[in-house]
């Protein structure tokens, strides 16, 4: 069986968190944000899997995992998914939950993320935001992301396991997704992250041993990598970056 | 073994989501918001639980479930948690999967509800997102309303086993979800929900159903239950329900 991903082309978005968990597990997908048709033909066939009236379970947004007949959606669930069958999570039921609890909260933080250019919610282009965008944005540098950062931190550091990992002594999903969420900030935020990151020893850590597992690091300089834009969920735009 | 439900006392919020499945289930739960030192001792007692520097697991926000020495956060997580427990999820994979994905998509409606009232973040009191939160709220009713409960209502339509639970033939955790979130709509949007419910039957059925199992008619029927109120997730402001 061939894993199917289902995310809008040309953004790396909430679709490269599956992308970095599929890589890391070295196992074969099919990338329909790559297809040959080009990215009309891609929008075409999302919108057809969204719509399609047959399936007993819609999913209500991309990313969607097409595992043999399942239809996965929800980022952190398709990752649970992948993480027990790819050894990318504990295998016991209370390190399950642990990992899981991690990607919820990043999930969170994400969230808060794109809010910083769309706080007045998903529709309506960032020239509608711009204002409240900055307001956000500026709440998020002074509390939010001190306390995610700091959040994360302590988890590394009380690790009984040691601070090379989020969870026990082996890589989960959520480091991946932990290690995105860097690289995503690093771009959308340069100035504050130069501020902040000395301070996120373990993080910062872990975003480099993320960054250089072999096949991440050969995924990264591969022409798979889709770069950060400004259509997807880390953005930068230079008001926001206070 | 008691569980101990660690919330915010005064208001129904993220915990009510937990609290529903505690009581659909009849386990016994000892519940910190109401604990009998009053407001101020609860509120010392969660800042210590979320401060205790001895825990290696420590959870980001509340709610938070102690289960024996386990501390298990994030609501979905916890409601997968006790799905399993006391079959309030399928047993096999697909189906536990399939049912999380719902509370995934229920957990994004609730985070776009919230921000209807605090588009900024979290920070900040509702006085200083005015602005802000009507855009937000007329967007939110214009266009996210109907998609969220177009999409609960497609579940039930297309749900194999006919139409009466969003996951097979029996009650599941995000049955209470979403009995809980249309409480809360017709709480903080009385006239948007006066105009779109006849839409939804299916979504309306169910919700009115949830509301009659014997075991949540006595818990809404009990001091148990905690009223809607401006301190929590679901709020009424008039000027925000246009």
């Amino acid at each position: 069986m061939t894993y199917e991903l289902y995310y809008w082309p040309g953004i790396p978005g909430r679709g490269e968190f599956v992308r970095l968990a599929l890589e890391e597990a070295g196992v074969g997908y099919l990338d329909i944000a790559k297809d040959a048709g080009g990215e009309r033909a891609t929008v075409r066939k999302l919108e057809r899997m969204l719509n399609d009236a047959s399936t007993p379970h819609p999913p209500f947004a991309v990313p969607v995992l097409k595992a043999g007949g399942q239809l996965i959606s929800q980022t952190a669930n398709i990752l649970m998914f992948l993480g027990v069958r790819h050894e990318l999570a504990p295998s016991d039921e209370a390190g399950r939950l642990w990992t899981h609890q991690l990607q919820l909260t990043l999930a969170d933080w994400i969230d808060e993320i794109h809010d910083t250019h769309h706080p007045l919610g998903p529709t309506e282009y960032y020239q509608d935001h711009k204002a409240a965008a900055r307001k956000r944005a500026g709440l998020f540098l002074k509390h939010r992301l001190p306390k995610y950062l700091g959040y994360f931190e302590r988890v590394l550091k009380r690790n009984p396991a040691g601070d090379q990992f989020l969870v026990g002594d082996a890589l989960s999903y959520p480091d991946l997704s932990l290690f995105q969420v860097i690289e995503g900030l690093r771009y959308a935020f340069p100035r504050a992250m130069a501020r902040s990151e000395a301070k996120y020893t373990r993080v910062m850590a872990l975003h480099g041993r993320v960054s250089q597992r072999p096949r991440i690091a050969a995924y990264l300089a591969s022409e798979r990598r889709i770069p950060f834009n400004e259509e997807g969920l880390f953005r930068h735009y230079p008001e926001l970056d206070a």
